[in-house]
């Protein structure tokens, strides 16, 4: 945890917040703050600063805060990939929220195992944890829309049709010669495949909703690693 | 696993070879193959190919291999890391493997934490283990080469120094203001600290030892998503 993320329910008066459960924990036990210690902190979808401990007992601390800068540019990206394992997923998001992305769209494939649509961790709440622990890590402060959509063929040909126009739409499929671009300066739309990859009739309605494909080189990665790459190599910041 | 790896002592005969154990199990129960199914195979350090499940028992399997495809060029990378902590540390070198790098430095720093060195993950079987993971994932055959190296400034001082010459030297820092390269064809070696970063007394050591630091943007990522971030850039093929 780099930055400590404040809710609004976290103030207790304009300047002033108190932290309890998990944040007290990691603050206690890992920073190991106590009265007088400066902490990073932000609140969640608006500005970042600096705390300093006021009062510190066995339940949690008190803090007074000074948020006086933005938090850092958003990429100009939309993620759009097929639902991973659960303990995959929990990764991707961490890393992605991390990276900058704030626009998820997780997706149904032939590929995708029908068992992961079902587990526990796509409850909201769940999902949005990993999603703030990326934040935490990366000093951020903007939580990303994450969209959860079953149903690949109406979600592509209506939803990501009418998303993508005006922006660089593309999508990773080993099966094509062309090399993944770097250094993106658009508006992007990212499609990133199950393992495996997508079925030939899914890229085929990819390509009519205006999807170029690339592949990824000679070497056969992970989708959590894919992500992170594919990322970094659009963005090279 | 994308491609099964074979060791010399699978061999039966030129071009047979028998599989018992781990890869057996996976081929079993993840690929369902059975007597005439294809596979992706190669032998590890050397070539690559296909073979063809010949025989089937409840033991392992045989098959009829022919290797006749070189494996995909190694990336021109050293990658040099302080030590992470183990469920990290397999993670890392698995996506490294994946990702091409064959030289790989383990090395510690005023921030490792000591308990890190005493991990059973060290030894020399389990860290190929999960290295070979990544081989599997990509399809690739040559193992990376992993060096641990506990004193940190002689190592750098002496070893690194020396391995520098003539090589791109480079050193992932927050506290600098020069941004990563981008798509690098020189031979480089890629120094990367620990969670919390090098101290300063580290960064100068290295420093005189030629290494030129960047930083990586005003995001703070996991040493686990850095690595990968930065290999995607450096050598974004």
């Amino acid at each position: 945890m780099n930055l400590l993320l404040l809710d609004k329910t976290d103030f207790t008066g304009p300047d002033s917040v108190s932290i309890t459960g998990r944040r007290f924990m990691h603050v206690k036990k890992v920073i190991r703050a106590k009265v007088g210690t400066g902490l990073s902190c932000g609140l969640i979808n608006g500005k970042m600063g600096t705390g300093k401990v006021t009062h510190w007992d066995k339940n949690g601390f008190r803090m007074d805060v000074a948020l006086d800068r933005e938090p850092p540019e958003p990429l100009p990206l939309t993620l759009v990939i097929a639902l991973p394992r659960p303990k995959m997923l929990k990764r991707i998001l961490q890393s992605a929220a991390s990276l900058g992305v704030k626009k998820i769209f997780l997706i149904n494939s032939w590929r995708v195992e029908k068992s992961y649509w079902q587990s526990d961790l796509l409850d909201g709440e769940k999902l949005e944890r990993h999603l703030r622990l990326g934040l935490e890590q990366a000093k951020d402060t903007i939580m990303p829309a994450l969209y959860l959509e079953r149903y690949f063929t109406s979600f592509v040909k209506k939803d990501l049709t009418r998303m993508g126009k005006g922006k660089k739409c593309i999508l990773a499929h080993p099966k094509t010669s062309q090399a993944c671009p770097v250094g993106v300066s658009k508006e992007t739309i990212l499609v990133i495949g199950p393992e495996g990859g997508f079925i030939d009739l899914e890229v085929d309605t990819l390509a009519e909703a205006g999807f170029s494909p690339f592949n990824m080189g000679p070497r056969i990665l992970r989708v959590e690693t894919a992500v992170t790459a594919l990322i970094a190599r659009l963005f090279p910041s």
